[in-house]
């Protein structure tokens, strides 16, 4: 199954999609007000019982997606995860021994197809085209051959970020990978039985069109059941967590001169058997 | 007032403390589910009135306090704020044009008198004293001149950190600072009508009796307001959200050699004019 949450003019909803179409699964299974309490209550049979045969309520393009999981309690981002990455810094430092790590405020991401902002404040808005990890099962102390099972799907991130505040602190990138509307989640979960959470998924960034990035999670230095297993050493996964997992080479502050976004450029963020994730960049209003 | 989220055996509620004990007020204004919807209601008017003449419904004793907002949206954490901390780096940086960031997730921390836990992966669990704002009227771009007026009121936190684990990313000090149950928020909000917010404010912590760190607000290099016009630059405030504006020099880690929390330590912070949050050490489960 595909799914996400969305806005309508009577307000908030998560559903199913269909085709072109949602199916409206607030309004069938009222019992979880959001998605993140419908993956908390651990079963997808109800949700697939009630899209069976279902006529969708909405069309996909008639409504506002939101990212898929509103308020998830913790959005993890992994830094410097694809082998080449590390490279980059240019900073001659090994292989690192484990993840950076740092973390974002939801209202720094929008939906599939909402506008993501340039700040006021900066011309430097950047792309990051990754794969992100929905928690379906929560835990702490996770083994690592565990791991997969406690993943209740995939979904695609544009992890934003403003290049030149990611600098202002004497450690940490919070304030540059903080910006509202800064990045975009979506533009729905595919559910791990929908997808093999083991074979190597493809990862693609297009501005305009232009392919930037392109890379395979084979080729992740801290592939999924690592990562879970790590968070989860010191704080407890709960169900609707995001785990950002980490870009490939080609973000636009690696050319020379850096190709930053501008308004009207369309960021295009595609996972193999998960989907594309599409914003048109806009300036803060 | 003294504002606090608490639990007892019927669940989670929040209240006025009134000298050793509290006036429940989930029970007197049901239409605010929690402390961080009352906050964002706006009005400490209907509070007053219900607090007015009331009869304690619990001791404070009785009770296990919590964070006194129990599901922040976000918190936000300063490092290397107070004068001299720069200093302690010995990595001779100029002192910063901009504050260092971090955040942390609500699970990390616990409410005054719960124990304060070492993790399984490491002894090496420090204290580090702080007091924290709790946003109330929220807003991006806010002004510095406007800043304070959107201070709900101030807490103490105990912003503990696993200090080998700061050192695992490449950048970022995450997982240091997201230990479930490392720190503490608490006691309990003083609410911003009850305090002066233009007075330097008195930073001690205590670990078995013996002060470590003694400082004030004064020396703060990024004061209140400056805080909250820096984060609103990036980020909406929201009301609940907590900034933990950075501890004074004299954390266990600036010892020779270190001196690291054990179990059955017990760890004081005071403010003056606000109270003192008090835990003990215990070992993870």
């Amino acid at each position: 199954m595909q799914l996400t949450s969305y806005r309508t003019g009577s307000g908030e909803h998560f559903g199913a999609v269909v085709g072109d179409g949602l199916v409206d699964l607030s309004k069938r299974l009222p019992k979880y007000p959001t998605l993140r309490s419908l993956i908390a209550a651990g079963t997808l049979a109800e949700a697939r019982a009630a899209v069976q045969g279902a006529t969708p309520d909405h069309k996909l393009s008639d409504v506002v997606l939101l990212p898929p999981v509103v308020a998830p309690e913790k959005i993890w981002c992994i830094g410097v995860n694809y082998a080449d990455r590390n490279e980059e810094y240019k900073d001659n430092s090994e292989r690192p021994k484990y993840p950076s790590l740092f973390c974002r405020a939801p209202a720094s991401m929008v939906g599939h197809e909402q506008p993501i902002e340039r700040p006021r404040v900066s011309t430097q808005l950047d792309y990051e085209g990754e794969i992100a990890l929905v928690i379906g099962k929560g835990g702490r102390h996770i083994p690592r051959e565990r791991a997969l099972e406690h993943i209740f799907g995939l979904t695609m991130c544009n992890e934003g970020s403003v290049r030149d505040w990611l600098r202002h602190g004497k450690f940490n990138v919070t304030q540059g990978k903080n910006f509202d509307k800064s990045g975009s989640l979506g533009p729905w979960i595919v559910t791990g039985d929908a997808i093999d959470l083991r074979k190597p998924i493809g990862l693609t960034t297009r501005v305009n069109g232009e392919v930037r990035q392109d890379d395979s999670t084979e080729r992740l230095m801290f592939p999924f059941d690592y990562l879970i297993n790590y968070l989860s050493t010191f704080a407890t996964l709960t169900p609707g967590d995001v785990i950002v997992t980490g870009t490939p080479t080609g973000a636009g502050v690696r050319f020379d001169p850096p190709r930053w976004l501008k308004p009207g450029d369309v960021v295009e963020v595609e996972g193999s058997g998960i989907g594309t994730l599409r914003n048109i960049v806009a300036d803060e209003a």
